[in-house]
């Protein structure tokens, strides 16, 4: 059986991959040091809940002095599954042959880091490393979508601060000076959003993209910029990407971007005029808990239009992924299942996030498709290429 | 371990069944044809849910299209627990020898079923291939339950059109007719109704069942029909089925019987007062969701008449079976645990789905029970046998 | 595989435990009788839910006929963790060597444990054969404290009585009585509870807790009695432990304390305001289902104040325990795992929960860690001691 399950991963591993969902600024997709690799809010904020206090992360901290700090905590957070995506980077990238990262590692890894990162080709190198095709972007609507090949990093519409913060002179700006028009009244703003997804299809956008509250339920609403988005994405042939249930700064004094967190309390039943107004329109969802894995797998499976999308933040361990991926390998249409995305901010969390996933899925398929003889392993590659590759071609038409 | 599934398995299979739920027309209740088999709504809704349009389930489209239309859209669902179920009727009924079943094979298939399907002795062969001694049916009130064996099918009166239709006039008028009684006012109903409770106990009416929507509480309310129905459940010793959870036409443009879905939000303290009242009253118990199988483990814990009812729906497919099934086993006294019922449509189905969960409860009992040494193999068998079989017949009276 | 779950679990076992939360009473803390054991509300539940009246449960049946009617009844139940645990006593303190036991053993095993109750050094001998170190009280606010090694049994200061009964005029009355302060008005109520908190510190008390209703949501409000304890633990240095979910008296007709439900439609979101405006006192939580693990895991991500206490209840049986303790040990911090804690009545019940718990916690951290190759035996032997020991001693400075 662990055989078994390696071969598979192995197999899984020769598979280009597109990722579709990250937070990659395509002008500076690699780390330039160690500090950009721990500043990854995942290791901020495990830091910080395991007890240290927030002043190595101030401004006037040196990078070094701030790795230091949060490499020296690690031994109380190196049963996670975030430490082992940091000890997969310093094997894979810097050469570390250590079996566990200690205080005493900091430098030496800070050191090395600043010579690997420096290369002239070292995202070429990432993507080499990582067998990686493509990844998807989340672009502010007035990113300027400039300077890089839009075939590699492929660029998606982000809308929530046009649904939540519309009303703030800021973004109001922002959208007049990204689409020529003073979105003064809804014909006006109707027309400025049609700008917008003008500018990103043409840019070779593949998805517009929103993260939505546990209470989030649309309806049909003439003055609802998100029914809006909706109609432009059946009008532009956009998936339109729902990530549902996270509460924004619940955790007041927590890290940056650590503050965020859920109410369970949720259900897919809020969307149901969606999903019934937007037959056209398909919408891969993430769901911020396993617990809310089986509406996702129920919906899926009735909805044509409803995908499931992923493991999404606090559901994206080995814990959660194993037991969610299993029922909708069970439960929903091959086709329709979007196996995994990175949601890194930096290229070289690609490799060690997909390593991890490719690993359950190995496990997972071994016990739910060969050893049942449902499947040969030949078979069993071929339905994890569709959950890995093909589906996010077919589904985003990459 | 594989060897022990093996032999549990094996030993289990040897169990005739008793089928404690299903939708079964006793006057025709095997198929007649291929269509028959994949017009079950698992089979439109996934075809649906994976791209196949409603065209080819117009009534005008012959059964033979249909049944080509369905097999051509399963190598897009080829990964679920449905498909290998009907993978198994093709194989245990048709002859079937391959290993998948590809467009190609949906002729030869067909023709296969209406020679093996128009055997006069057909009903009775399904019967002895699935060792099944008796199947619960779900009768309208004003079914006249004859014309059948009511020791092999067993009637049960479903209640749901006269606790949620009762204001439409076509229920009232078929009430009248059932009962002779023209239930105007709240006596006249209490009276036509225990006609109907008189009628089906006299016909050996082992049940008296409903489906609930999330959000149903029921109190004692003189003008409660779901409170008289319980009331009547305790005069004529009969458990009341509750099937808790579906939201009906969610998907409002989906196949027949494909539009159906849930909220998670459901509770079981919204039938605290219910389970308080009625201390006589079995209330076996199928919640629509994995999510809620805590609750109904706990609450089957404390209430002596609360016991959980097989795995419902959504909710029935090995990677929920599983724990749910750990979960019972764990907590709930053995003698309460009604292990599953198939909710066919037609007999051929109750082979592969009993065949699907006796493959999970081995598993379950080799693990939790033979592995620990709390029971011999012998052992195992026998508690499976009580969630097969014994329970059924002490809790339902068979 | 089990050769090394085996080895594990020999090897936590060699563990000196301290077990933070329990119901001992330090002056009659072991068994005098086998009923002392089988009156423990799981087996009155478990039976009654199995079809035992509460006849055997009047107080004018004696202790040899109530005990014999509860054995009589395992048959119905003996598949249960429950069952496991009495087994385990019965055989490493009662010398039996059978493999089940019927209701033939319920006389030899009320005479064996009258015999080995009634030795003068059981109390000592229960406490070597668990190998126990200390154990951790619930007391009601007026216990004197007296009469008993607070070292050895820790007092923890139990609330529930102040926060929800305040009210009744004996609670008014105890309360005045215990502090020599008349609680009429708020800043009256402030001092008396100042002068409980100073005693149960002087008397080495190292938690305050409370068992709170699923609905319950603190805010900061100067007439509650909840907020005032929480500054009283931020001011006397006590972490808070907070047992979240029950429902009370929901089957109003149970046993005595086996009457409590629940409602599963819980959240910490509730509680947001409390951790947020206390960072400086710990919050050990415990929630009643294993649905609301993944928000538990994901607070205590979050929010260094929270860390997750132990599987209590209705999620206490390997079915449940499992699956949470996998997802705490991949995404909370190892220091901030509370791994379990008794819940007993009796001392005699420490040793087969925390067996059951070691079993669990060696075979995730096999598969987890060891299999993996991400820590060694011993690494992951001292990965268990953090949850099992290490961590009692640091968040709740024992």
């Amino acid at each position: 059986m662990s055989k078994l399950i390696d071969d598979l991963t192995s197999a899984l591993s020769a598979i280009p991959l597109i990722d579709p969902h990250s937070h990659i600024e395509p002008l500076s997709p690699v780390s330039r040091s160690l500090d950009d690799i721990l500043g990854y809010h995942y290791y901020t904020e495990l830091a910080h809940s395991a007890g240290m206090s927030q002043a190595p992360l101030g401004k006037d901290v040196s990078p070094r002095e701030r790795v230091r700090a949060i490499v020296q905590h690690m031994d109380r957070y190196d049963n996670t599954a975030q430490y082992a995506w940091f000890l997969d980077i310093a094997k894979s990238f810097l050469g570390f042959t250590g079996d566990k990262i200690t205080a005493a590692d900091a430098d030496p890894l800070f050191d090395k880091a600043e010579k690997v990162f420096s290369q002239p080709d070292w995202e070429k190198q990432v993507f080499q490393k990582t067998n990686l095709e493509a990844i998807f972007l989340t672009n502010e609507f007035d990113d300027p979508l400039e300077g890089f090949d839009t075939k590699r990093y492929i660029p998606c519409l982000r809308t929530d601060s046009l649904v939540f913060r519309f009303k703030e002179p800021e973004v109001k700006q922002r959208l007049a000076k990204a689409t020529g028009i003073d979105a003064g009244d809804l014909p006006t703003l109707k027309k400025a959003i049609r700008v917008l997804f003008e500018k990103f299809t043409a840019k070779g956008a593949k998805a517009c993209a929103i993260s939505l509250p546990p209470d989030f339920a649309p309806t049909k609403d003439g003055s609802s910029i998100f029914w809006m988005l909706a109609e432009y994405c059946r009008e532009f042939k956009l998936p339109f990407d729902l990530m549902i249930g996270v509460n924004r700064k619940v955790y007041r004094n927590g890290v940056y971007q650590g503050q965020d967190l859920f109410d369970q309390r949720t259900s897919l039943i809020q969307y149901q005029e969606l999903f019934n107004a937007f037959p056209e329109v398909t919408f891969p969802i993430s769901m911020l808990t396993s617990v809310q894995n089986q509406e996702l797998v129920s919906y899926s499976w009735i909805f044509p239009n409803v995908v499931p999308n992923g493991h999404w933040w606090y559901s994206n361990v080995p814990a959660y992924i194993t037991p969610d991926l299993r029922a909708r390998l069970q439960a929903v249409p091959k086709t329709k299942l979007v196996g995994y995305y990175s949601d890194a901010y930096k290229l070289e969390f690609v490799l060690p996030k997909f390593g991890m996933y490719r690993r359950v899925l190995a496990t997972v398929l071994a016990e739910e498709f060969v050893e049942t003889k449902r499947l040969t392993e030949t078979g069993a590659v071929a339905l994890g290429k569709r959950l890995l590759r093909d589906n996010v071609r077919e589904i985003f038409k990459v």
